[in-house]
């Protein structure tokens, strides 16, 4: 599952769940006004974010994560025929036990 | 209580209180021109903001602090019929005793 | 008096006063183009401003202070038929003798 | 003069000389394109700039500095029939002999 | 292949893979609303970003390392008869394996 | 010459150098599309830039020193009939021999 | 060679070279609807950047870099019948073998 790319600094790849995966695990989306974010699996990690003073801080997410993060964030990359988005860590919302 | 998720940085997950919760309150917001925020309950709390320096700041907030946040700010989290807010800690703008 | 808000951060609460009050008191607002100043009273202090290298600066204002504040600014909050504003101490411009 | 008003931070209270004054002091502004600057005299100065380190760098300017500011600029106050401005010392950009 | 441009800072210098190459590759990019990053060979680095405490963090990148970068970013530069670009290490996403 | 005014912080007095002059200084601005920049003399200087850490740095320029600006920048200041323009040392491009 | 100027801070001056002397050395901007840098060669530089924490950092430049830099950047100046630009060094992206 995407191993081929390598996340830069503090961006990850995350593997979206299709609105089918969504609607079996239960976990719907409210039909509102506001903004919904997108869940999706973490499958790589950057090694962290590089600070003004020069200190590399690892990031908070690992592979396996199940997260939710902003809808319409990142760049898209196919791989074996999947779909994954490359984002930066501070658009991942929550972690999702 | 949206036992599902778990907040990344300073972020917290609200539990809004319904117009009608509010009324019940004897919390009525003013019918003016100026923005009024709205109220809730906290039901998770990141770790915490990361600075510059690299060092870890842990939020303000606790689960069940109820607290008034700004308007129209967040993203809907729905898990087990119930609706959330996942919001900035700096979103928050009150605890309300 | 407010009994109920906690201010986060660098935010305050302030009880405007009436145009009524301020009349009586003789501190009257020129009529003149220039963005003129509220007037009002501090309810309730937050803890204070945290810094990019995790320090705490407690705020200037205390609890009492008659304080003059850029207009349109804050959120408003009703407690006992009261109006109070929630604004950030950077709003208050200046304290009253 | 202006005894009411203790500014906050970095702001300092002005009375602007009026353009009276300024004429009988032989500063004649230029009639051009250009942004031209008001005259007046500082009557009150808040304790200093709090940086980000929590740190309080007291202001450079004193009760009594004659100065020159940005027009248009800062916030109007009016106090025993005299009206005085509000102003951020970064917007003042000299004094004056 | 591009010996004569030395990035300065944190720049690095990109061969981009042409549209028959990636092809050719396998890694089909798909064909959605989202922004699709583009893919390259680093075949220059600067010597790394200088941080504001003056202090010098070398790039992540190496030259002959695989990257998807952010599209329509950087500025051409031809050599040679071929064509590269030159882009801030920030705007690559991630390495390929 | 400009003895009245004392620049705060980073800012400088200049006293620009009039078309005429110019012309018989054999320094002719091209006349192209691309901004040009003013020529003028420092009249007076600033005690120097405070920074977040509260260091003040001293400004590279002098009273005396011949220098470029910024087209448009600057605010007019006029003494004893003499037109001066008050900008900030980041404005100024160069010192001329 | 452009003795007159001294840049200030973090800006150097560079000689742009003509399109004339481009075509000659074989080194053919493409023609793409891509921004393209210039080119040409650095005649003075300043003596750094200064940082907020009071640092000086000096240039990556030397008089006599060739270098490639952002179009359309810089202002104007010309000195014996020939015409130089003042840019920041960060403006410059690379230099040239």
């Amino acid at each position: 599952m995407a191993r081929k790319v390598i996340p830069l600094g503090e961006r990850v790849v995350v593997k979206p769940v299709s609105a089918e995966e969504v609607r079996k695990s239960g976990l719907i989306m409210p039909d509102t006004a506001r903004e919904k974010p997108e869940q999706g699996k973490v499958v790589a990690v950057g090694r962290g974010r590089m600070t003004e003073s020069g200190k590399l801080i690892p990031l908070d997410l690992k592979v396996g994560d199940k997260v939710l993060f902003t809808k319409y964030t990142g760049q898209e990359w196919r791989e074996d025929n999947e779909d994954y988005l490359i984002v930066r860590e501070s658009d991942i919302l929550t972690k999702l036990r």
